[in-house]
């Protein structure tokens, strides 16, 4: 057991550090050539970071950067950068006054010049400016109409982006004829490059016919020059972009994989885009890792099973937990009395749900001990108390806000120890 | 798309054939040699058609048998056997009778003397008798506490079997010195034997004292007779008992595993104790079939991805469906648009829910067919309305009743065609 615990913890660190903002850009310049003269713009949470990555890369061949972030989220002066700190989740005046220095640095852009363009999680409130004639009451209006009348979040986003400026690939349009280098550290699952940010500099995906049948499924009632823009094309084919996603949750469970198997454990990567009820996970992944080493067919011992992806929890009691501690707590039941193997699962940002736990990790004792301790598994669970449960038996798994996010990691280690 | 619907058909067929009553019972006596004279018991709901088997098999070599099925469940005479039809699942004055000529014969069974045990689903109702001084009555008024006091399933069988002359291993302390050779066909998630028809032939795994706690954890209150029993231990070794397992859903993944490699697929039976929520876990499912061929360190196509169990669901709507139906449907929505796969789920006893399908198919295809069909896949999972949404779309699987039951088959079949 205490191999795989320190196997475990070697995991989460190597895939951690992996996805960290400074090592993403380092890892995507790595084999890129700039030929012409060379700017910058870093929008969304992490932008600071990237920022001061590439400028540690690309020192004094950047001529003029931009660096859009979260209020705080500025950690100093990086030489030749302006640093805009802005409202997020809501966009505010701030959001505006930045990204209309980015577009005014984007217009005077030539063929000579080729713009780093740095994306991160938050970069589609941190980096917004609406199209001429819209108002900041249209995209209020729209929003509210929006959010209210039943729409799921890609009919919103369809429409969102049509009222915009700079997004769903408008902004990599301003920018022509310069080229644009964009690095991503994608907090999206699937990585859909229209999604992250909303797609700045990314062709874009949904039609104007489609975003008209939202309008016309949900009876909405815009003002005419909102229906004006959304029956206006966005850009289907961009000819000035080239993007590289170097930090996501695939990186993660790669990450995880190389790791696990430098440990000598076999690893497989079982899906990346894990989406479902967190119990509900913890329950077919402990279904599987019993099932190591049952016979011809199944994983054989060492082994690695890697999940990666974002669970959600649907909130019946009003215990403290967070996705991650769920999925663990009820994966400790159905290994109750097995030896051999740990299921552990954590969010890459450090902070799984409102707590200060990243996750939590179990094993074959972990049923038993919470027994001892007074706490009944499913009664924890069913009141969302999964931080208190894990805490009681030292079963959290904590290392602070990393800095990036990338989503959550599930793995399960199985090994007969000797 | 053809072949992989084409070798589903084959998976399907395959599975269900090396799990018929028929076929359990002649692969267990296969290498097996009586050396007494042989006597037979056969209960469950497909104890004619093992009791047919074993006739078949050994012919003469049996003196005398008897047979203990649900009404309407036999399909004729068996020569040398008495065929007894009681209540299902409530028990009646048929089972006692029937059960008390079982315990008659075991009875006056001696040294030279064998029994041939053949166990099915529906064996706890079909094969019961109190314990002396207890009644109907005491068993009645002790269910009905059980049931109302919020103990789990566990914890009520626990009771339940120290009441009973003929659980928790008792028969076979009657047989005794007599050997038993018991043959199972388990409808139970991990093939416990001292749960499955409550164990008459399994050395009991809870004890006396975990049966007193239930009783204090619930403030129970049964009278002086019912709590002697309670107190008493039940058998924990037995000397005369073997048993062999031949149909089960674990075999029902084997079967399909080696019928898949026969196809050319490569295999691998993740779970066999699969009993999440169904819809969850078609999510999950899906998760994993997106990560085919995706990178070094998943699955290889081509290959089968194996799940045994037996989900559940939580009714919410009034409409019309089954466990893997729903499976079946709600993978659906994360392969949309995907080529070279199909997830198959169904039961092996051929009705899912109260529907005369076994179970669904379903394909990249499936989520715009439903659609053009006017049916949104969420609004379908939501009103459990999963045959309806899979029969617009031709995704049923119909095999009718099969005659056996040992839960349910779910499997990804990728192939990259060519």
């Amino acid at each position: 057991m205490e191999k795989l615990y320190r196997d475990a913890q070697i995991i989460i660190d190597k895939a951690i550090e992996a996805n960290m903002p400074f090592q993403t850009v380092r890892e995507a310049l790595k084999n890129k050539q700039f030929t012409g003269n060379l700017h910058l713009l870093a929008i969304g949470k992490a932008s600071w970071a990237m920022a001061k990555a590439a400028s540690k890369e690309l020192g004094g061949r950047i001529k003029r950067g931009i660096v859009i972030t979260k209020y705080g989220h500025s950690l100093g002066d990086i030489p030749g950068m302006e640093i805009i700190e802005a409202g997020h989740p809501l966009s505010d005046k701030n959001t505006i006054a930045g990204t209309e220095k980015a577009v005014d640095m984007a217009q005077n852009l030539g063929e000579d010049d080729e713009l780093l363009f740095l994306i991160s999680g938050g970069g589609s409130a941190l980096f917004e400016k609406p199209l001429p004639g819209i108002t900041l009451e249209d995209i209020v209006e729209t929003n509210s109409q929006l959010l209210s009348c039943g729409a799921d979040i890609v009919e919103i986003n369809m429409i969102r982006k049509c009222l915009s400026a700079v997004k769903a690939g408008r902004f990599a349009q301003i920018c022509a004829p310069a080229k644009i280098f964009t690095i991503v550290l994608s907090d999206v699952l699937g990585d859909r490059l229209d999604s992250i940010a909303s797609g700045p500099a990314a062709p874009n995906m949904s039609t104007a016919e489609e975003a008209l049948a939202v309008v016309k499924k949900y009876s909405l009632n815009f003002n005419y020059k909102v229906m004006e823009y959304i029956a206006k094309e966005t850009p289907k084919t961009l000819e000035n972009t080239e993007t590289v996603v170097t930090g996501s949750v695939r990186a993660l469970c790669a990450a995880a994989a190389v790791t696990a198997a430098s440990l000598g454990y076999t690893p497989y990567i079982l899906c990346s885009q894990m989406n479902c009820e967190a119990r509900e996970a913890g329950r077919i992944i402990s279904s599987i890792a019993r099932q190591i080493d049952k016979n011809e067919y199944s994983f054989k011992s060492p082994c690695a099973l890697i999940f990666g992806g974002e669970t959600v929890v649907t909130i019946r009691g009003n215990g403290k937990g967070g996705r991650n501690q769920e999925l663990a707590l009820s994966a400790a039941e159905q290994i109750a009395g097995l030896n051999n193997l740990i299921i552990f699962s954590f969010g890459s940002d450090g902070t799984d749900g409102p707590t200060d736990a990243a996750g939590g990790i179990v094993d074959g004792s972990a049923f038993q001990r919470l027994k001892e301790k007074g706490i009944n598994l499913q009664t924890a669970l069913n009141n969302n108390d999964s931080y208190t449960a894990l805490a009681a038996i030292n079963s959290l798994i904590i290392t602070g806000p990393t800095g990036t996010n990338v989503n959550d990691l599930t793995v399960v280690l199985h090994a007969i120890e000797t």
